[in-house]
């Protein structure tokens, strides 16, 4: 077998076999195929696409290229959890807790955040102590005696990926669907989970920009996912606007707080209960996401998610009075944004929200850049909210003068104010299954 | 300015400035540019193509690369001329004399053939004695007193190309249209002539299987010679059939010598006299193609264009005894092909002629294939001619025992003889100026 004729065949649109991708990941990872062939394979493929059983099966050969988790040791249908990621996305910290108290084991590895979408790693670092990294006893251990472990993910896990993700992101390749679909879930199979429970978001915030590609990514996923033998579903959901009142770390991490408490916004709880039902679903504890919707408010209502999430937040190392108290160092550079007029708050586009609060502190421009976890930016009216002039809008927080200032500078076009009540989109679009 | 940026401008199909090309092609060369960069952008553009700015940009831009012949001490309007390739393709080295013959001067640069299609300096290699390399000074003071030199390529000529031609081998970007104009186009701009002629063939045998491949390739190197101001014409043929009755390179040396003594094959002379005319045409030596051909068929009536083929091969060291007594050695393993019928031989594919020389030792599989100078194929008869049952139709020569066992199992596939007189396509298609 000779590369240049497998990349032929995918330029000139024809499908490769099991074993040609077999041989081109093997290849790449044990690097007899040179990073110049795989790249020119990888622009084929956003041109060209690749059909169901060819991205199972690179999902399934990237899988394979390291470490693989094995939980059978822990008991019960363990589930996952991923999201294509938004701008205020908090639900994993959410849905955590909350299915975990309804019985169905969570063993989740997660990602640091890029650009302007965060990462439920950085949010957890924001607690006083918590730890991120578990040996995989450690992990196991924990996920059997409280239901619930969130870490980062192993650098052994999935090496195939990780060489494959930092070739495309050089060489313009990145946004082909069938690579980013064999992507995430080449990670969600790797870590063991039966069953997988997807956010796939659209929108100016999201990694998507429109609905029939989250359609597509969402369709080839499920896809990959049952060829591979997991349980896998969808939620389409909008990421046009952001996602509950935070964003920012610390932030937001105050406000999974406040939800557990029952008083979260909610579009927040809307979007974690409709995963969090099909995570029910899906390790077999509801017949339907409409039982499971109820049996997660349960979990709310009768404070079980809030002693789950303390649970967790201790057995990680993380100190629980800093949560119970609300502890949590902010960005000392701190500017309210008043109403010019009174009106309802009209949409804000959720990739320059993202940007503001990247501008802030909260995000990374490049995998190096550190990260402020105080910086960030609340919501005190959401888009659709009456506010009078005068009252505050937006509270903006930076550890920086300078970059507050900077966000001040981008903050006049983003609040628009009219006697029109905007219409907002529906949150759930779809589920595919 | 970042590569991948511009790797996604081409993949979304936008226009590259010169100023991005130019990064481009420097940076390569340079090596600032990683090969995995180039080669993502290449298969872009084999998807999006380029529009003819940009393909002249990248050709100047390559043409830059390295060392430009200076042939201003060249008395008179040199004229340059390139064919893509062809099965039995002699035609350099029958036009070279003729249009020297007729006062254009030719200071050629030519390549060695790979895979099927012959080269120009490895025929000149059958030669006993001649050279195939010399230094500028004696190139440039041989045209002045012949009127003509053909040299094998420079190694300090267009490296960029060079680099990028051995990226595109081993990514499957070579048949991009524009990627292989501007590649052909760099070269005959570095090496100075004034005037370009250019044979485009198409068929079986040749680079562009189609004539609208064909014509979209001669158009965009027209486009791109007038864009740098050399006068450029373009003339289409057909490669279907094989050219002449010789294949291989001693026995197409011999037939340009019967051909120069007036005694060649109709075929030959006919894309020879069209492509020599427009040479003349383009070097101001004629007012139309028709005076062209007058001219050229005077230089070989008079027995001009003979001499001055002499007094070429003497002065690159051939040994001129060997042209006159026609003392080549050739393969010594030989087998003449009867017929097996009465009739009219039908079409022989070009490519299959081309393979079968190859077989016999005629051509390189790879670039480190050694040649048999010796070996290759004469057609007694060419097909559309009446043969008797039992007279022979074809000759094969080789060096080696074995590969002439191998060819002649592929002879018995290819000779079909019947009683309807097939129709021969027309050798030239059109001319584009």
């Amino acid at each position: 077998m000779r590369m240049v004729d497998l990349i032929e065949k995918k330029k000139e649109g024809l499908v490769l076999t099991k074993e040609e991708i077999r041989y081109i990941v093997e290849g790449f990872v044990q690097e007899h195929i040179p990073d110049y062939q795989i790249s020119a394979w990888a622009m084929a493929v956003f041109f060209r696409g690749m059909n169901p059983e060819e991205t199972a099966e690179l999902t399934k050969a990237m899988a394979e290229s390291g470490e693989q988790l094995d939980l059978s040791e822990i008991l019960g249908r363990v589930v996952d959890k991923h999201s294509t990621g938004g701008v205020g996305d908090k639900t994993t910290l959410l849905i955590g807790p909350m299915v975990a108290a309804c019985g169905v084991p969570i063993a989740k590895m997660s990602g640091r955040g890029l650009g302007h979408t965060g990462g439920t790693i950085d949010k957890l670092s924001s607690i006083p102590g918590f730890k991120v990294e578990l040996s995989q006893e450690a992990f196991i251990a924990q996920v059997n005696k409280i239901g619930l472990a969130v870490v980062a993910q192993s650098g052994n896990l999935v090496p195939a990926d990780k060489k494959l993700y930092a070739l495309r992101d050089v060489t313009a390749t990145v946004n082909s669907i069938p690579l980013i679909a064999s992507s995430v879930m080449s990670k969600k199979i790797a870590a063991g989970a039966r069953g997988i429970v997807l956010d796939v978001k659209y929108g100016s915030g999201a990694f998507m920009s429109t609905l029939e590609d989250a359609r597509e990514l969402a369709s080839q996923m499920v896809s990959i996912g049952k060829s591979l033998g997991r349980d896998t579903v969808a939620v389409i959901s909008d990421m046009n606007q952001s996602l509950g009142r935070a964003v920012g770390n610390s932030l937001e991490v105050l406000e999974v707080i406040e939800t557990l408490q029952g008083n979260g916004p909610e579009d927040l709880l809307a979007v974690s209960l409709e995963l969090g039902a099909w995570m029910l679903v899906v390790g077999e504890k509801a017949d339907s996401v409409e039982e499971g919707k109820q049996l997660l408010r349960k979990s709310l209502d009768s404070g079980a998610a809030w002693e789950r999430f303390l649970q967790f937040v201790s057995a990680q190392g993380g100190d629980c009075r800093a949560i119970t108290n609300r502890a949590f160092e902010l960005g000392t550079c701190q500017e309210r944004i008043l109403a010019q007029a009174s009106g309802y708050l009209q949409k804000i586009d959720a990739r320059r929200i993202g940007n503001l609060a990247m501008v802030l502190g909260a995000g990374r421009e490049t995998k190096q850049s550190e990260i402020d976890l105080g910086a960030g930016l609340v919501f005190i009216k959401k888009p659709g909210e009456w506010v009078e002039a005068g009252e505050p809008v937006l509270l903006l927080y930076s550890g920086d003068k300078e970059k507050l200032t900077e966000g001040l500078l981008m903050v006049d076009k983003l609040i628009q104010i009219s006697s029109e009540q905007p219409e907002l989109p529906e949150l759930i679009q779809e589920v595919v299954r």
